[in-house]
């Protein structure tokens, strides 16, 4: 079962769109993908502040009331255990026909989708030729645009679950959803946010955490050889939260536990 | 007056989409832009072929017949001198959700506008901050993944026509809309396809040309200083065809005609 909402109102089937919308035809928008655990919204503030910085960044009209209304309404007829909310903005049409100007009547998409319930147990990576753009808006913030991370992801589909993406200097970035820790020693590592990554929010949770599981947060450059020198390394996102990586590129990765920051991850959104 | 031909029909008004399209969710699909005068169609083999090996690379169904189908429907409507056709494609919809994965019932949706009949006299660039990345899909195909363009014309907006964009390592790549050339002496320079442009398909026609202009056409690197140093520089794209630029980053640069030029695609286009 899927939940639709458009523009106001939940509806059933197809969406009506202008031709012109900027989100189809320029990927001029912005999302978020958002987990849903019966009819709680994860960290739903969290996603909206990310979401409005983004927008006003890239000068997308943003109607908070709005969205809250929406995701509240969408969220309400979840019947699942685990389901995904993913938010859609577009900057809606702009005349006369340029890249710039101001967007007018943007649409405002929601769908609710399960997702399984069951966390995958670990992943292997693969490093894509695609490189994160650490000066593009594209890889700092959740636009539309994101063909770059399909791309990686298509590059690597035979040989892995996922792509490693470095940045233009040749540095870890990031996957093609989700961002990267190495743990090493009493250490947590993540690449800091000028290295082409998306702020990730359950990076940031995992960051604010660490101290509480007597680990040092660190956000720095990080290469692909302090990878295969951690103890764990493990990818996150909104949905999968954190997953143990096994290996990059067929080589195999430390395998220490990441138990103690999946429990307090858990724990964080039921309290 | 505007036309609207969506999955085999002319329609009126908005489209009906799968709100799970992936043209509209993610960027996920391809396009092109061409001039259209009259009912013809400037150019629609090449632009085709670029849009089919584009569509091949990124594994999104393409049908040649179909979109032939259509672009001799829509140009046949034109009432106006000169029009803009967009054709757009997207992957359509994938299930199970993950970035990879076929997509089925793609969209292919057609536009066409009229478009000012009078060409630019000349243009400003200004350098944006946001790079080119060669080694990504986004710079080197036309995708619908386009916001770093237009991030970057916004940076510019209020100095200046259009962005320059260089590349990762810091040489000219295009501006957001156009591929850039240099006139200096006989030689005839444009960036080479590695520099993270796209391959513009009047930029071809302007390298073919050359020769018989008495210009020797030079595909290679090109630093910023190189735009002080030529005679001449200009932008070109499908629908605005050859542009001079006077400033770069309010810099005088070289003002030598390019009317033989600008003459020579005109005679191509009619002949």
């Amino acid at each position: 079962m899927s939940v639709t909402w458009f523009n106001g109102a939940l509806i059933e089937g197809a969406i009506s769109i202008d031709p012109a919308d900027r989100g189809l035809t320029l990927g001029d928008g912005v999302f978020e993908t958002i987990l849903v655990r019966g009819s709680k919204i994860i960290w739903l503030d969290e996603h909206l502040v990310r979401m409005k910085v983004a927008a006003q960044e890239l000068g997308i009209e943003f109607d908070e009331a709005q969205i809250r209304a929406g995701a509240a309404s969408v969220s309400a007829e979840n019947r699942h255990e685990v389901s995904a909310l993913r938010i859609t903005l577009t900057r809606g049409v702009v005349t006369p026909r340029a890249l710039t100007g101001h967007g007018v009547l943007p649409n405002l998409l929601m769908t609710l989708s399960e997702i399984n319930a069951a966390q995958p147990a670990s992943l292997t990576l693969a490093i894509s030729t695609i490189r994160r753009n650490e000066t593009a808006p594209s890889s700092r913030l959740k636009t539309l645009s994101y063909m770059d991370n399909i791309a990686a992801a298509r590059e690597v589909t035979a040989r892995a679950d996922d792509a490693l993406m470095l940045n233009t200097v040749g540095h870890v970035a990031s996957t093609t959803i989700g961002n990267l820790f190495l743990l090493k020693g009493s250490n947590l590592i993540t690449p800091s946010l000028d290295q082409g990554i998306l702020a990730g929010i359950t990076r940031g949770k995992i960051l604010s955490l660490a101290r509480g599981l007597g680990l040092t947060p660190l956000e720095t450059a990080v290469r692909v050889d302090d990878l295969f020198s951690a103890d764990a390394v493990f990818r996150c996102n909104s949905l999968r939260l954190a997953t143990p990586v096994t290996k990059v590129d067929d080589r195999l990765v430390g395998r220490q536990s990441i138990e103690n920051i999946s429990s307090a991850l858990l724990k964080g959104m039921t309290s």
